[in-house]
Formats: structure tokens, sequence, C-alpha cells
């Protein structure tokens, strides 16, 4: 399957939680499959921290595929066969959407850090817009990850009648301090890395070298997206050959998976986006706006489906199982899945076998 | 109780585990209680990575104890009354025993990255240099929590004979990738920060303005001391008050917390030897040296006591309980105690109460 890209540029303002407005703005996005008469058969996939709306097939002359291939195309858990599938780029990050290195009109600099804080809520607020503006009124489901699950439940509760099926995955109802703080290393040192500069780097300042606070925050982020049993799998107490034992900074495979994976992101991402989505994950709570937690959930009207992973150590499966329990006892539709794995958080972009199932099961009332 | 400190210089030399030499070398210690005739009541105390030899009392002029006193102490679980207290300052750490700043002798200028790798094995190995040279050839027992949980097990493996019971406390058997890979934050922020300049500091550099990049790396630290419920119960989703919720930077009481816990440490910790006592952390394997795990714990003579916290997110109590399960199929005395505990890690250093007794039942014999 190859991916096609697309852009939709609003004229119209983006009004934010913050009750700043963003004007204009664009939004980039993929489809995979065909929109049928109707319209009723679009499914809106939504992305992590890190990810793109590059979620299945391939680019022309690229090999890599989009970060769920595995369950999105055709005959796949998302049925491209059968359904529309939308993935769009979150608002705020570096892969084409509005972000902090757009243009910050009418000037032609870019943002920076006068762009403003983008919240979930503003998130799937664009990509209503983006769908409005694309003449779909109705969701037949909206599925994410992570930062995606997140914009799934956000969606749940901010438009209660907008999809049939929201389909969470390791994520939470509000975000945790322990969560806050694994993205605290990176906020400190993005901000104290001297090229940095207060966000005044030059656009490409990047490419040839990363930024080394971005690589720096990334490990934390690693780690929380692993576990330790993920970890004693993956690189047991292995030292690097050649590495002395005793050389200081002689290194254990753990290390080198570090080094070698944050460097890379941190050349091809941008340190200014990934400080505004991390504010973004910081600031999640379902409950504000609303009276309360209870409050915001009772305002459900689509069936849930939670998703959570057994050793996931960054959002735990009891956050999800906690929303479950309130959409029980509320007697509204849900239904929560706990994934038995080692992977970690990062279950939900490896363990596909394990929860595609689940995926499916939602879709066969279609059939 | 008023705390002494003493120095004790070695001229010998010291064999270290990598086939290299520290000579000459030197030991800063405090001591509580009186040392009996026959030399029999002595206990050995540990520390962990940023603690230090002040165990226990107070200095002149200074309000803030040792980090141990609610356990050190006349009547109290480890009794200063019936018991001489011995607490060292590792070799590699900043605070008075030779460290990566000391004199590379006959040079008169600092180690730094010239300083060799020192592992638990050697910091042991010099503990017991120690003591020789104070005529003690017996210990009562030796306790510590964390790096200090692994000297006393390293102890209990390399000596076998020398102490009677070994009190190890939130530690493990092996460092697993996991907390490896905590620490590799600390390693790469410290390394790439500029005013690192790859060791060749002045003495004083950080007192003033803290090393960015030891504040990040502990940012990393303090996450893995603390656990998810201790988080929660301590910050919550707390905002800082006029720090604006739509502000980028505005911050949440965990981020406070970080924010100002690490900026205070860096200024009063070395990197160098944060550096080196993260590796002497790393490579800890009590198994390295024998044929095998199974091997090394065979040797153990003493009476081990193995506590671990059940919150503890750093050495998860199922690793303290591998080594009492060990012993208990070769029929060696062991106990293992899993206190319940909402304060992760840093427990061994909170919740004194909840293993206070377990401490003091290791001494009733001697009533």
């Amino acid at each position: 399957m190859k991916s096609q890209t697309k852009t939709q540029y609003f004229s119209s303002p983006l009004y934010l939680e913050s009750g700043r407005i963003l004007e204009p703005y664009h939004i980039i996005y993929e489809s995979y499959g065909t929109l049928n008469a109707d319209k009723s058969n679009v499914i809106l996939v939504c992305h992590a921290l890190t990810g793109s709306h590059h979620a299945a097939g391939t680019y022309e002359g690229d090999r890599k595929p989009g970060w769920w291939d595995g369950i999105i195309g055709s005959n796949k858990a998302i049925d491209t066969d059968k359904y529309f599938v939308l993935s769009t780029n979150v608002i705020g990050s570096c892969f084409g959407s509005t972000s902090p290195m757009s243009e910050n009109y009418p000037s032609q600099s870019p943002y920076r850090l006068k762009f403003p804080v983008v919240t979930i809520k503003d998130m799937v607020h664009a990509q209503k817009q983006l769908l409005s503006d694309l003449g779909i009124y109705h969701l037949r489901a909206i599925i994410g990850g992570s930062m995606g699950g997140m914009q799934a439940l956000q969606f749940a509760v901010d438009y209660p009648n907008f999809a049939d099926d929201i389909i969470s995955l390791a994520a939470t109802y509000a975000t945790r301090p322990w969560t806050i703080a694994f993205n605290k290393v990176a906020v400190e040192a993005i901000r104290k890395d001297p090229r940095f500069m207060n966000g005044n780097y030059e656009k490409d300042a990047f490419v040839e070298e990363g930024l080394d606070g971005l690589a720096i925050g990334r490990i934390a982020g690693h780690i929380s997206y692993l576990c330790p049993d993920a970890m004693d799998n993956k690189f047991g107490r292995n030292y690097v050959n050649n590495d002395g034992l005793f050389e200081l900074f002689g290194r254990y495979e753990v290390e080198r998976y570090m080094e070698y994976n944050t460097s890379n992101f941190s050349k091809n991402f941008d340190p200014l986006s990934y400080l505004y989505i991390v504010k973004a994950i910081n600031t999640f709570n379902l409950a504000r706006g609303y009276d309360s937690l209870y409050e915001a959930i009772l305002r459900i009207k689509a069936r849930v489906h939670l998703i959570s992973f057994s050793s996931d150590h960054l959002f735990f499966p009891e956050e999800m199982a906690h929303i479950h329990k309130m959409m029980q006892r509320n007697k509204q539709e849900s239904s929560y899945t706990q994934v038995e794995s080692t992977y970690g958080h990062d279950a939900f972009l490896v363990e596909l076998d394990k929860f595609a199932g689940v995926i499916k099961e939602v879709f066969t009332k279609d059939n």
C-alpha cells in the first residue's frame, strides 16, 4: 500500500483551551482505503508523542512502513478494503502540521517559544475541524495508543455523538506525576542545552548533529516505554564487545541502545515540538473543563474499548481499568482488555498480534 | 550525639578488581559508641550512591543529623550504648575518601578521568583494609541499603567468616539493565555538559552554579528512588501557584520538586564522583569472580537478612527474594522481609519504623 499525504489549510481561527488563537493553521494527514458514498466508513487514527500521520503504507522509494502498518491495511484489523482510514499529524508536531517552527503570520519568522500551548483537547478540536472541512460529520471509530489513546478518549468526552466506537490503548484518564517526572528530564535537558538557545536555533540546526539535550531527554523516554523485564530480555547484562568492563565509559548493551537510538532521534525531531507535545501530555486531564472525571466520562455515548498492557510502566493498567469501572457503574458501554506483555508501554507498537483480535471484534458487527 | 570524623591514610597499595592499583589512598570515617575490650561489638554501616560516612549524630553547629540517625544511636535499633558503629565514605565518593579529585600522586594534580574504575568489591576491600588497620578482624554485623546493601552482600561473599550478620536493604544480586538505563541519563548528561570539560573543571567550579548535567541526571535518579504511588501521594497533579497552566514552562509540583532538589544537589556533589560511583553500581554482580551466582552465594557463612520494599521501582523485591531462595535451598541461614511501603526505593531512608524491628531482632541474641 502506497501512502498519500495531503495538507489542509484553515483560514478560520482555531480557538485553543488556553484562550489563545491559532490562525491560520494547517493539518497534514494521510488516508488509506476509500470513502464510501454516505461517508459512514471513516476511522480516525491518532498518533503518540513522536509519531506522525504516517501510520500505514510506505512512501515511494521508502522501505519502512508507517508505525501501525501491521494493523492497518487490506484484510488487517483495521481493514482498508472496508474503511476509509484517516491519520493526521497533531498540531504542535514537527511532521507537517502547524508547529512552533511554522511561520507566525503575518511575520515570516517562526513562532518558536511564542507558539501557544496546545492541549490534547486542542489537538482533537483541530482534527474535528479537518473532518468538518472534509464533510465528515460522523466517525465509525477513533483509535490510538499512548497520547493517541488520550485523543481518542478526549474525543469521546468532548464530542459524545461523533464516533460509534472508541479504542484507546496504553493511555490514562489524567497524566500522573510519574509520567510528568519522566518528561521533566527532557524539558530540563533541552532548555539547558546551550545549542537550544532558548528556542532561537536555525531550522536545520540539528540535522547533522542532533541536540544533546533532546537525546538525553529521550533516554528517560525510552526507559519509560520499556520496563525491567523487557530490558532483561532485550539486553540482559551484556557488555559491548571491546568496551573494557573497567573502562569508565565502557558500555553495557542497554547503554549502547540508548546512545544509538537517542542520537538518531535528536537529528530527526524538533526540540521545540518535543517541549510542546510533552506539555500537552502533562496537562492531559479528561476532567478539565467538566465538574469532575465522573461528569466528563458520563458524557460519553460511544462504546469505549480500553486496552492496557500488563507491563506498561508509563500508563499503568489500573488507570485504564479505572475508566472502565466508572463506565460500568454508569451502565455505559465499555470493554477492558489487559494484554499480558513483557514489552512495557511500547507493546502497543510492538505486540500487535496480541490485541488485533480485540480491534477486529469491534468491527465484526459491520459484517 | 555528636559525630566524630577521622581519616585513615594507607601507604600500601589497594589492589583493584581491574588489575590497577590505588596508591596511596585514604578513607574518611565516623564512629559512634565505644569499642569493647575484645573488639567484638563492631557494626559496619555502608552508604548509598550519594550518601557519606555521616550516618548518624550531628556535627557541631549543624542541625541536620546523619542519614540513618533514626536507627543509629542510644537505644535505637543499632544501639550505640552496646555497639561500636563504624561508617566509612567509599573510595570514589567526594566526601573525603580518595576520589577522582584527589591528587594523583606523585603529581599534585587531581586524577580526574585517570582515576581507576572502582567496583563494589573494591569499596569493600578498602573498608576491610581500614578495619585491619584499626585492629578489627571480626564484625558483629554489616548493614546498608541500596549500594550499601550491595556492599554488605559483597562482604558476605568475599570474606565469608568476617561478620556474624549481614543486613541488606533495597539491593540486588546484580544490577539490571533497568537501573543501568536510569544511570545512563546521568552519564550522558554529565559528559555532554560543556562545563564538565571532559573532567577538567576546577575543584570549586560548581559551588555557586551547579553542573546542569548532574542536575538533569539526578532527576532520573529521583524518579527511580520514588514510584508512581509515592508521587501521587507527594505531589498529585498539583500545579505551582502562579505558574499559568498554559505557560509552556509552567510547572507541576513534581517538576518544582525535581528542579529544587537537583539544582541544590548539583552544587554539593562532584560530577566525576557521580560517574565513578554509578559505574560501581552498574558493574555490581555478586557472581563476578566466581563460577556462578550460586557458587558466590554458597560461600556465605554469615546469617543474611534481606529487607525489600514492596514499591521499590529500582531494585525490585523479587531480586532480594531470589537471594533468599538460593540460600534456603542451600540450607544457609537467611531471612527475607518485604516491607509494605508506598515510598519506593527511598523507603530505606524514610520508613525506618517499618524495618527497625527486623534489625533489633538480629541483635536480640546478644541480650
